[in-house]
């Protein structure tokens, strides 16, 4: 199997859900989707394999915002909602 | 590719969840979900390409609709509901 | 293009999660989800193309339902669940 | 048009999400969806001919319960989840 | 009609969400779920006529889940996530 | 039937949603939402042989990720975020 390397497999990359910024929030919420993905189905070849049907669905690209969606709620929350 | 603007690239355009008003708040949530679309697709040609399908299935309209106020319900508590 | 009149491309009608009472605030969340669609679709005859098949499809009712209980989580947080 | 009854599309009957018990403030999160749906689609016989497909059918139960989950959790919100 | 038993068609079992353990709360919240169906479609042959397909479907069983996830949340919040 | 071994079967392993760091809350997060799957469906053989479908389908990994997104929702609250 073409594995999906550790670093992909990590559940939450540096550990923490406190980010600096918004923006930042945002891409981490990005990333636990794809990292969750990743250690469901770890194969690599699998994976790209789908990509082409899955990324130009428009109802799979708004299933994958739905997703990121959920996350950023928690991020957000995590972090006060960045409030000044 | 005929890759999507860079500002359509970023996550948090102004990167901050606090808005002067719920109608800036919702423009917001919209902004958000469009955003991740773009960044797991960037290719304009592909997402243009779905569109017409996309923008004329009453059951995509309403998923998007669904992504839209999950986004909303993290930048109103974000705002506390902008109360007065 | 026959176009959603102004007032319902209007993301928060009146611009306030605030309400008088519960049956306005789910009043309101109906508004929500509707005007999101609106702005996504602005095309009347499309909207009103897709309507036959959506509201007679039980499934795609229950999936507007949804959308129409996650608005209403967010307006009654914001009004304090109205309670007395 | 065989219309609902109008107290079938009442959004919010006895216009208040504050309940005596978790029992019947579930009873409440059910009749807010079907409300819900009523109002979307008013016409009685398109509701009742779409129902043998849609109550035999278990995706579209799972969905129902998913929506009643959803107005559960704003309700029991409410009530502060009727801690004793 | 081969009705589902009057004790499967009580919406919250105990007539309360507070439990002594998250164990005991995930299982109230499959419950809940269980029970959602069980009112919208009380008929017991048409639910058992539908578990085959249903049950061995994966994209059922994780719609399945995510219901489960959503009362759980609830669940957890009303007992104050259990915490020591 | 091949079951499910018992320790699959437990809703809440451990008993508790407190864990010392996101990735313990995130690995928690996935498995909440595999025993709840073992739950209504603890024959090993199905489970095994709808897997080459579900977990080669981009929507039905799209589908689980959201699944766990919720799940975490829940821990990460429990937990305080893991705030410093």
């Amino acid at each position: 199997m073409n594995r999906v390397p550790d670093e992909g497999l990590v559940l939450v990359p540096g550990n923490t859900l406190i980010t600096a910024t918004p923006e930042e929030g945002r891409a981490l919420a990005l990333t636990l989707a794809r990292h969750t993905v990743h250690n469901v189905q770890p194969d690599l070849d699998v994976l790209k394999g789908g990509r082409p049907n899955y990324s130009t669905d428009p109802d799979s690209l708004v299933a994958a915002a739905h997703v990121v969606a959920v996350e950023f709620r928690t991020i957000a929350a995590a972090n006060n909602y960045w409030r000044p």
